[in-house]
């Protein structure tokens, strides 16, 4: 990687095709990797992010610095900034990995045919992925640990703010992963600020790059999902619905409505929209409201919810579809089960929704109509994650309708082929 | 559908982009369709292109005569005709498709969380397929069925040659469909010959569809692939090999070699280079060739192989990667298992190779170092088929890295989302 950034003659496009190159050669020896090999890779990753925590320090007082002197605000900083508690997560984050199963070489199907044909489908790694990322620094190690153990080669792209902290990262990384007898390309980190490199990848470097992965804010995701020529793992936004149903317990309500708007307001899990029906509003509305208002939420509600407490600013036609990403919520009242399907699918993001009864038809009515990644019945949209659906980490939640939906871990980073033994058999 | 054809004055985009969003609340609607429903329109289907035999017919023989007055050639009007046993077998191919499981709920995985979260992966619809495809009427009943058992939407683009044949079986097919309780867009034809339709198409008309199938010629795929916006179930071509290696029984190879490359010479599973091991060689070689010249295969090889054989033409460096579709094959000696592997990944299509050998660990070794979508051990190459695999008929073979690689069939024509069923958990 280094030949590469001390030859600024050269232009972005051949450098980015040659890593595309050298990750798909990488990626060859990777998916025959065996497990303790990636591993050792990865157990020396983490080791490496330890060693290296001055200089990754250093280098992120500077990407700081810099930040600070462009006027970035102060949740921009607190993304960008690591510290010795940071980069200690990161290293145990690649541990992490290390002790899941290996997705790759499992048998996922086999059966055997009439002619004694027996065919197996088996897990492989997807081959190359493309991480283009913003201001986070920890997500070089996040996900080329994730990409390591799945077999797949990394080309990550670090935003311009955080180049300096993930460049060392990075460089620690691949190093690291040599020593443990694995390709250096299994991680690249792209040399260089220069936006064209996005739109290379984008592009899928001539076939290198399997799949991009954004990670970072709309504004990213969007381009991302815009432009890119090849398949895409993100969620552009999460506008989450609770829909408390007739048959509700209003305590459990309560607590599953507190936790999916308010445990933490600017994850794509968290709610956006509550939804009550209109045989509970008599009962459930106004104790909602207020506990929500009370917990430090803005309520905009529809006129029903208005009436159930003056302290509701009235909800516009902008509000259904809008991820707050704060302590705001929107509430209306919907005439029963296929009124709150029917806005979910209208205003939703295909994300995350759940429902509150205790009926279990309604229920299942709900799980099995409401087209989202992740459906609840009785739980905190909240759950939408990876770690707390016992995947391990993930390296995105994904609201499209190909290959993976919902949270993407290790082995949703792979795909299957077949393998067939026979005994001399020929087709007739 | 009429109602579009009859308004010449609209222009091709805004056509298109109505076609898609009726095909996603048809999606939407057929996503929820019981199995018994989709098997009535499927029975329907067939009944339906039993009864239009004969205006299917009719256009087939408008196609047949336009196609002849521009002087396309044999093999061409082959694939364009249809007579009464090959309407029957679309009938009957609808039918077996009735009979297949339905993979709309089928629950993948399921599991329970230390907190008493039941969380089950179920398979859904991945919603609107686009199909585009060239001169073979009967992919119009093929591909609306396996769409229709597996929940989606079809938006199909019949070539030019074979329209009005198409126009006829797909209007049947969604009137069937309205008899059987199901919505009419579930199968939608494309209503037009322009080809900027198909332009639309791999742009995805505004997300409506969600993935595309080319079906048809080398040039329709390159073109699909190069363009789309999209995700696409495709393979460009079989470089399909066979590996005899040292411990081959001669017998066998005799016979896999025969049938993967001449049973059927048109087939994208048909074998093109055969890889001898010199190890084998001297025994092998002078039969294996024998035979195929004795079976009406041309055989080009490299100069070993034309010491074994003076019938034997020189392969040049154009054989290797070369998708002949016809009685020639490619011939070479190898150096071990390791030269075999490494001329597969630099000159085959990913799609299927085979080992014939009696050495299990060589076999095995082959079957996972190969990366194709099919490798075989010990059987024909011409395996390389949902049927032959018992998955039912096929969309196609794909041989990308992403969503699913292989035959497509009606499992791999869904996506899967996760129902979360709790007790009032909330996250900590």
């Amino acid at each position: 990687m280094s030949a590469i950034a001390d030859r600024p003659e050269a232009s972005i496009e051949p450098m980015m095709l040659y890593m595309g190159r050298r990750a798909r050669e990488a990626a060859r020896e990777l998916a025959l990797a065996s497990s303790d090999a990636k591993n050792a890779g990865l157990i020396a990753m983490a080791a490496r992010i330890e060693a290296d925590a001055g200089k990754v320090l250093e280098a992120n007082a500077q990407d700081l610095d810099a930040a600070r002197a462009k006027g970035r605000d102060a949740a921009f900083l607190d993304r960008l900034a690591l510290n010795g508690a940071r980069v200690a997560a990161m290293a145990k984050g690649l541990r992490d990995i290390a002790e899941l199963a290996d997705p790759v070489g499992q048998v996922i199907a086999r059966w055997t045919r009439p002619n004694g044909l027996e065919i197996s489908r088996v897990r492989v790694p997807i081959g190359v992925i493309g991480i283009i990322y913003e201001s986070r620094p920890n997500v070089t190690a996040d996900a080329a640990g994730l990409c390591l153990k799945s077999g797949n080669a990394a080309i990550l792209r670090s935003g311009s703010e955080s180049f300096l902290t993930s460049l060392v990262i990075a460089n620690g990384l691949s190093e690291a992963v040599v020593d443990a007898g694995l390709p250096e390309a299994a991680i690249q980190l792209v040399p260089t600020v220069d936006r064209s490199a996005v739109g290379f990848m984008l592009g899928g470097l001539d076939g290198a790059i399997d799949v991009i992965v954004p990670r970072g804010g709309k504004d990213l995701v969007a381009r991302v999902q815009a432009e890119a020529r090849l398949p895409v793992f993100a969620h552009l936004e999460g506008v989450c619905h609770v829909y408390v149903h007739d048959k509700a317990d209003l305590a459990m309500a309560k607590k599953i409505v507190l936790n999916s708007k308010m445990r933490r307001t600017g994850i794509c899990g968290a709610a956006e929209t509550l939804l009550v029906d209109r045989k509970a509003a008599p009962t459930h509305l106004a104790p909602l409201v207020e506990m929500l208002i009370e917990a430090g939420c803005e309520v905009r509600g529809d006129p029903e919810t208005q009436r159930a407490d003056s302290r509701v600013r009235a909800a516009t036609e902008d509000d259904w579809p809008k991820e707050y990403l704060d302590a705001i919520i929107a509430v209306k009242v919907v005439d029963g089960i296929d009124e709150a399907i029917a806005h979910i699918a209208r205003f939703g993001s295909q994300h995350t929704d759940a429902i509150v009864t205790d009926d279990k038809e309604a229920a299942e009515q709900f799980l099995a109509r409401v087209d989202s990644a992740i459906v609840l019945h009785n739980a905190s949209t909240q759950f939408a994650d990876g770690g707390e659906f016992g995947m391990g980490a993930e390296i995105g939640i994904a609201t499209g309708r190909f290959h993976a939906r919902g949270p993407v871990g290790v082995e949703q980073l792979t795909i299957y082929k077949y393998a067939v033994r026979g005994s001399g058999q020929t087709r007739p």
